[in-house]
């Protein structure tokens, strides 16, 4: 099997996951336990949590809390910083934050949403637009996990801080985290990751948080986190996502150099009589969503899957609609819609996998066109 | 090492790890992706879903929501039972349940709080007399984590729906899944549970539901879990929990029998002169907890690591705090307060570690007793 769904979610690390093995066996304590072996387990979490931070914000001024997902860390930022006044996101938001934003709404918070570019980014402008001085938190989201587009987060951030310095800036860096060069600059308060996307497991996230800002727990309880994030913690989930985290960004400007090559390579290799381009030129190096235009993207992305290869078709989190909401508000049509795939790569993905995927989406995208005539 | 401190967490099943490991490797798919991978994890996730909810309730009258933990779970019944008039709990309550409805008050809900018996187990007519027709939701542990007293939450239930048919009965389940005989009546709406505490990992819980009970999400996103809790499902997690609670429900009451024996038995080999048990004789099976009075409960337990012995202190969950909220309900002196240790079984308990625990209790209590005189 060819596995380029590595948006959706990335096979472990078996060099990381045989590293965390020992949290399932001798240190197996709650962190919380006052005796040696559960205070040594509580140091080792320290140390994961100082790694994890330090791959891309200065400890001195962040620090993070674990969760259990990235969609957990953005339902913390959104309904922790969004309490008043209105809130800013962008029509390109993974639904984590989206409906988070929609369910703050149906408390009575007014939501206001920027507009995409064609290629999945927001109009910045717009979005700065928004922002008012009521405005009590601004998300945006660092890489759209539907398009590639990377938001200049940093400088939006900057910018919405000089409008209104007291508003929360908040980013879901789940797809750019390990995969993108990136530091996160004194503007960005709230940073959203999960580990399930670089080769750790299901089932753990953090949020970066700039220690000067508030943040209020979603699950109270035993105090664990800072008291932010109660429940016993994660310790082989976190383990797991330090080791793997540690693989990535040990190559991670090397792996995202040859990955934008591959993703070049795959787009000059697909028919352009059958596939239209949705993600950018200069987007994430790790997805490349295109649309065979008139036909259906799950029927080939099951033909596909039969033939050896997975792919996805837009968001695999929220997979029961019929279209992509984020898609859509690119602007594209109901046609180009109904055919998007998406080519999401790991850093072990190779030219050949990606030669083969081509061949492959070539393949099906005619025989299902023959089909149809 | 002689680890008795399985009510704070408990050492994962090599074998059910084993049997789950296919998820980390063949089976890492995303169960919402919709090619034959994603939609055969998906398939295993509803045959563990049924499994779970199998051992404790009627399948056709219960569902489960897959959480992160049990903290989570009782969250998420506390919050979303919790949005009007008043909510009963006891005060034996774990920090997951009493932190939330402490939320829940300074949101402007009324909380009230029924005393305990010197048990540990709630004075249920005292629980009755506070739920009345504005009672939202009631929330009574089943084990209590602290004392291993029971209360009989298929009585109180069913008196509460008496008295009120709206009211939600929740109950957190987290000790007493996979260790005590019980099955849910349909009475009980929401019960949460716990794959840590059973040789499972952290990182997963769930929250068993009466499919007539409403639940709302405390996580919104990409509507996994029917919408009630999204965020990429922990599939290694919940195989774990599966296989390791097959384990813990084929022995639950021959397991029981013996460790009421073990428990007993600990207790006849404790010196009454320095011990006084605070644990009912007909509680949990599988936690025994004393004091040493005049001694400080956390100075034996180290002393106790230091010779091969891990035993508690009273929850691990809060152990922040200098004494327990719970152990100073049951109407304890602070010298009685000082002195808690909690210690509590697994099913793989040997009589040998538990002779061995006693000889050790009554050493560290002798030797730090002579070192204060």
């Amino acid at each position: 099997m060819i596995y380029l769904d590595n948006a959706a979610t990335t096979q472990p690390s078996e060099r990381a996951v045989a590293r965390a093995a020992e949290y399932l066996k001798d240190k197996f304590y709650n962190p919380s336990a006052r005796y040696h072996g559960g205070e040594l387990v509580a140091k080792e979490l320290k140390e994961s949590r100082d790694a994890l931070v330090g791959f891309v914000a200065d400890r001195t001024e962040y620090d993070l809390v674990f969760t259990s997902c990235g969609t957990e860390a953005d339902n913390q930022a959104v309904f922790s910083a969004g309490k008043r006044g209105n809130v800013v996101i962008s029509a390109g938001e993974h639904a984590a934050v989206y409906n988070s934003a929609v369910a703050l709404k149906n408390r009575g918070i007014e939501l206001r949403i920027a507009l995409l570019r064609r290629d999945g980014s927001v109009d910045s402008e717009e979005f700065l637009r928004l922002i008012d001085e009521k405005t009590s938190l601004a998300s945006l989201v660092h890489v759209n996990n539907e398009t590639g587009a990377v938001n200049d987060v940093a400088a939006v951030a900057e910018a919405v801080k000089r409008k209104n310095p007291r508003c929360v800036f908040h980013s879901d860096g789940v797809q750019a985290f390990g995969k993108i060069p990136f530091r996160l600059n004194s503007a960005i308060d709230l940073y959203s990751v999960s580990a399930h996307k670089i080769g750790a497991l299901k089932g753990t996230g953090a949020l970066l948080r700039r220690k000067t800002c508030n943040l209020s727990p979603l699950v109270y309880g035993g105090g664990q986190e800072g008291a932010l994030r109660s429940g016993t913690e994660n310790t082989f989930g976190i383990a797991c996502f330090r080791y793997a985290a540690e693989e990535k960004f040990a190559c991670l400007e090397k792996n995202a150099v040859r990955l934008s090559g591959l993703r070049e390579r795959l787009w000059a290799l697909l028919d352009p009589a059958l596939f239209e381009r949705i993600s950018p030129n200069h987007g994430s190096p790790y997805i490349l969503t295109v649309s065979a235009a008139c036909l259906r993207g799950e029927v080939l992305q099951r033909m596909l899957w039969d033939r050896g290869v997975a792919v996805g078709t837009g968001s695999a989190c929220s997979s029961k609609k019929p279209h992509s909401r984020v898609i859509e508000a690119c602007g594209y049509s109901a046609k180009t819609l109904d055919g998007v795939l998406r080519v999401s790569f790991a850093a072990e993905t190779t030219e050949e996998e990606v030669a083969c995927c081509a061949r492959e989406m070539n393949f099906v995208a005619r025989k299902l066109k023959e089909k149809l005539k």
